[in-house]
């Protein structure tokens, strides 16, 4: 028996399945190598269909060799990742065939079959007229903030499956995360937490490379490419020199040597993930550069390998002074990073938060996006739910992704929303993509609740589809992962829709964010982050609430392209659940919705914890449906999640009510 | 070199003292055995004179023997501790005599003429017509809350100079303290937290004992008992029983056994203190038994070794709803404690903390002092700073002890006050005293800040003398721990003496509590601990602040004996700096003083915070004329304590202002 759940590959017997046939042979053709990834698509292949269906199909592989040597490179290749891995589905007679130009389209086909069996669809009904499949990002990444003492930076499900004590383990666990992931598109990782610290800082060292090179091949075998979270300061810090500064001859000289080292000893390295100048963390301002400056060294040297290095752009002043109104940390982002935008090199991408600030339930899309028109960029996301309810609270986010890629820009007249952007559409970029902080750990079920699954497998589906809809991977999710009866799917996409929107509710009011529980970031505390350094606050008084960001204010929400930020920057235009991000507005101020602030603020955490208690009774109705293992988790977390929606309805609404005396319209309690 | 400072023991040369030509010839007389006590006596008096005065004196000891078997009982047998230790001084022509009925007395007696040498005052005139000195109360105790991996509960100071990785560690630091705390009359340690955790539930097994014996042997040698913090489930913890119910025989015969083991192993072993049934640790209530239940089963069989029992009274509900509004943590103590008053036996101890709540800069007096009877009390203060600014702000806490120990709790007409109480004049109890949580740690200097060893020396100087003025112990701990120079000696005690009134002005007003960051207990969070499970509420909204703990309220201020429970029941009669703690008022009510109580928390806390600015430079003028490392030391904290008291006025202030929407009068600036 394993210590972890199987999930979406349990590959159990589907009995419903229709005519099944065609199954019995396929056949992988194309312009491919048959190379690790084909033997185990193959794998993959006989494995489900045997599990699912009782059948052992034949497999003809068919491929074209391509030059190896150019496999390994293809990063800076001609072609872009997302057309090599670009594959179709066929149905000829009894055979099913599988074509792509690259082993790894191949792999994700046989992940796709195996998807449509597991979801109990007609397969032949499905591809007989034939269907072409492209990711919609060239780059579909996790990112671990797993710490190499076994700890997870905001890590909700148990201990790193990467690291004990300092060690890297490989085991089988390694091997089926690696399958996880893959089926579901990710093809690409960072393994170590962007905070680089301690041990991790060896990472690049002789102490490691044994082991990083065996986890590559395990990623590369499943068309995954493995990054590193890299210590801007490794120069000082490992390198024994005094300087980080990107341009200092001795530092690019001892990054030459390392790069050349680690390239050599982890051959399927893709590249690496930067946090600098942030929070705490070293980077190219301490010696008066430009964050182009640091990137564009590290990427100079990378560049001969094939590999990319990943900026990330969450960099602002973490010792702000609560009292001073002028300093807008939403402004930093745009701020640090607009002025560059063309000087980073070709394989150097930008990775941006999806808001200004740091992951809240909701937040305007950051003003990069459409800002930036020469620059390559990745969208991160954070399915690690450390403001959004820490996988104890269910909280399906894809409805939330889906509304920030939508987010149009207004960088084009067309095609210029977020996923335009990210897809490389919008400004034909080269290296772009989407990043998602990632919320696995060493639970047995992966994520802590098993529904927080459905964001895991949601994301890769996502990342890979960005036309696909909440629903239809909810339905998926709970297909290939809970059950195939229609009854509980219905039930539990019913919990899964609308969780982001409950949450919302019971949490922090229009936008504003940010009234959590310092250090923790789980529960209410309305004033936690108000009087700290953060740059974090909602500037209530007995009259109003509410941060001005307008042209009167810090000016933030001029940083968007018109006509957002003629919108954002008046209170009348401004959507309802982003007016306090942008504006302070008295109490009584009329919201669209015809509700005043106060009453809004009210009725939605009457209602959200309301309708918490609604989903946790739906998930009663589960009791014997589901596996029973998997009824408990989720029971338990409901039964804290009630606990911790009540907590936030009576502590913001006891908060409102002290501080503006207005009462409740509808005369229920507060405290 | 040490790696710690001597302090008041430093022994430096005197070059102002008069004519010491009497301090050649000492006399030790009574009815004492000359053992251990009588030779540290006569080592510490060399010392101390030669390193002062430079001369070597001859010391006559001249004890009538007594039965030494009779000393290891003293706790039970006929006389008081106090009487015992006892002792007198006196000058006969070239001779200075120091008698007592115990070889503690008359180490007592050396460690006084010490002091009297260090502190440069005239030893001839102070003792010439001969003087005799009483401990005021028999029990002078410290609470280390020492973790036995090294960590200390509420330290400030370093790590523990007792344990190290769960060794217990007996080194020159460990006798150097003994000799420290003897000095200034302590006569009692528990050397192990009250909350009894991991290794530390092993302190009463073959584990510790040897080390234990040897500690104890020790103390001993300086009038010292040892004490230990008891895990109230040892039953379960190292007894393998799944009992700890104070009537069940099967328990009781496990204690039976274990304290014969222990005190036969560690034969000057004094008592335990135990804390149960509170903030989570285990007691009686779990079986339905009483506090008295549980003592008195563990004194009874203790009692057989003349040892003690001490029993915490901080036992109250930690899982409080914030929304109850009934509920009263005040009211616990005295629910608790009160209805067994005269059931608690003989050698078993009440440990009472000052305050009702905990430890706070400004709290009422614990109704249980004038309550309780029938039973033995100590009174518990804390020198460990936790909610006193954590030995970074300067908080001379003598000034704030005399005024508990002052208290009068008209339990009787008259020898009615805290003081009189715990020295068991009141109710001519056995077993009394005071001890204090105590703020040392392996820290150079002991205490973290050098000034905050002023609350160490006038914890045992008070202990020891509670008529003793604080200006006075200010002196001599000055006089012997950092300067003789006047000036010096004037500037420090201008800091000190107001530093607890300053502490209180910048932080929480008129009583009230509590406005601390969550956890740590430090710094500002005015709501941090309102909407939290601790009781600890300030109740403000838009109107008012306080708590109603009148009749009409939680009923509290009743538990006191008339008139203080008419004086606190009033808002008319409560004193000012209690009036919120008792009260619930509106921001305009007007104070004894004749300022609003939103007037009066604007005006404090800027001067609060513009005092502690002038503490500090005064304490700029002293450069050069204290030892650099002092200097050095405190300029440091002082940097520290005016972020904290600016962050402290500005939140309060600003808090108040957001909220209650009322302009400071003389429109100073608030955020």
């Amino acid at each position: 028996m394993e210590n972890y759940a199987k999930l979406w590959l349990n590959y159990s017997e589907k009995k419903n399945n229709k005519d099944c046939s065609a199954l019995k042979q396929f056949v992988f053709s194309g312009a491919f190598t048959s190379d690790k990834i084909i033997e185990n698509a193959k794998k993959e292949l006989l494995l489900g269909i045997k599990g699912m269906l009782r059948i052992e199909p034949e497999i003809a592989v068919e491929g074209t060799a391509v030059d190896p040597s150019g496999l390994k490179r293809e990063l800076t290749s001609g072609s872009k990742i997302a057309d090599s891995e670009e594959y179709s589905i066929s149905i000829n007679n009894e055979s099913i065939n599988i074509s792509s130009g690259s082993s790894t389209g191949i792999l994700y086909g046989v992940f796709n079959i195996l998807r449509t069996i597991a979801c109990e669809k007609d397969v032949k009904k499905e591809f007989e007229s034939g269907k072409t499949f492209r990711p919609s990002n060239p780059l579909r990444m996790l990112n671990h903030w797993d710490n190499m003492d076994g700890s997870i930076e905001r890590g909700y499900s148990g201990k790193s499956f990467f690291y004990v004590n300092n060690e890297i383990v490989i085991d089988e666990r390694t091997v089926f995360y690696a399958r996880l992931i893959a089926s579901v598109g990710i093809n690409a990782v960072v393994i170590n937490n962007v905070n680089v610290k301690q041990a991790a800082s060896y990472m690049i060292t002789d102490r490691y490379f044994e082991k990083l090179a065996e986890l590559g091949e395990i990623f590369a075998g499943y068309g995954i490419g493995l990054y590193l979270s890299l210590n801007y300061a490794s120069t000082i810090e490992i390198g024994g020199m005094d300087s980080a500064d990107p341009l200092n001859e001795g530092v690019k000289a001892w990054w030459k040597e390392k790069m050349a080292e680690v390239f050599a000893k982890i051959p399927t390295l893709k590249g690496f993930l930067v946090k600098a100048d942030s929070e705490g963390r070293p980077g190219p301002f301490t010696y008066g550069r430009t964050q182009a400056d640091g990137a564009n060294m590290l990427a100079d040297i990378a560049k001969e390998y094939g590999a990319i290095i990943i900026w990330r752009c969450f960099v602002y002043n973490c010792r702000q002074d609560w009292r001073d109104k002028k300093t807008d940390r939403a402004r930093a982002g745009y701020d640090n990073f607009m002025p560059m935008d063309g000087d980073y090199h070709d394989n150097v991408i930008l990775q941006i938060k999806n808001g200004p600030m740091d992951f809240q339930i909701r937040e305007p899309i950051s003003p990069l996006f459409g800002g930036l028109k020469a620059t390559n960029q990745m969208l991160e996301v954070q399915i690690a739910q450390e403001y959004t309810g820490q996988q104890i609270d269910v909280c399906y986010l894809i409805p939330m992704f889906k509304e920030i890629l939508g987010f149009k820009t207004y960088a084009k007249d067309t095609d210029d929303t977020v996923a335009d952007i990210i897809s490389g559409k919008t400004f034909n970029s080269r290296f772009s993509g989407i990043a998602a902080v990632t919320n696995t750990g060493n639970d047995f079920n992966w994520t802590g609740n098993y529904l927080a699954g459905a964001n895991l497998f949601g994301f890769g589906r996502l990342a890979f589809d960005t036309g696909l809809e909440s629903a239809e991977i909810a339905e998926e999710f709970i297909r290939m992962t809970i059950s195939s009866d229609d009854s509980v799917v219905n039930t539990i996409k019913e919990i899964l829709l609308p969780s982001r929107a409950v949450y919302e509710k019971y949490t922090c009011p229009l936008g504003i964010g940010w009234m959590v529980t310092p250090a923790t970031h789980y529960g209410c505390s309305v004033d936690g982050y108000e009087y700290d350094r953060w740059g974090t606050y909602h500037r209530a008084d007995h009259l109003g609430i509410g941060v001005d960001r307008t042209d009167k204010g810090t000016g933030y929400a001029l940083q968007y392209n018109e006509p957002n930020a003629s919108i954002y920057n008046s209170p009348e235009k401004c959507p309802d659940e982003l007016v306090l991000f942008f504006h302070h507005l008295p109490y009584t101020h009329v919201l669209h919705s015809g509700k005043t602030v106060i009453q809004h603020i009210y009725d939605v955490h009457f209602e959200g914890y309301d309708e918490a208690v609604k989903l946790a009774q739906k998930w009663d109705t589960l009791k014997g449906r589901v596996d029973d293992g998997i009824f408990e988790n989720v029971s338990e977390r409901f039964k804290r999640q009630l606990f911790n929606a009540k907590e936030w309805c009576d502590q913001v609404n006891s908060y409102f009510y002290r501080k503006s005396g207005i009462e409740d319209e509808k005369g229920r309690e507060i405290f």
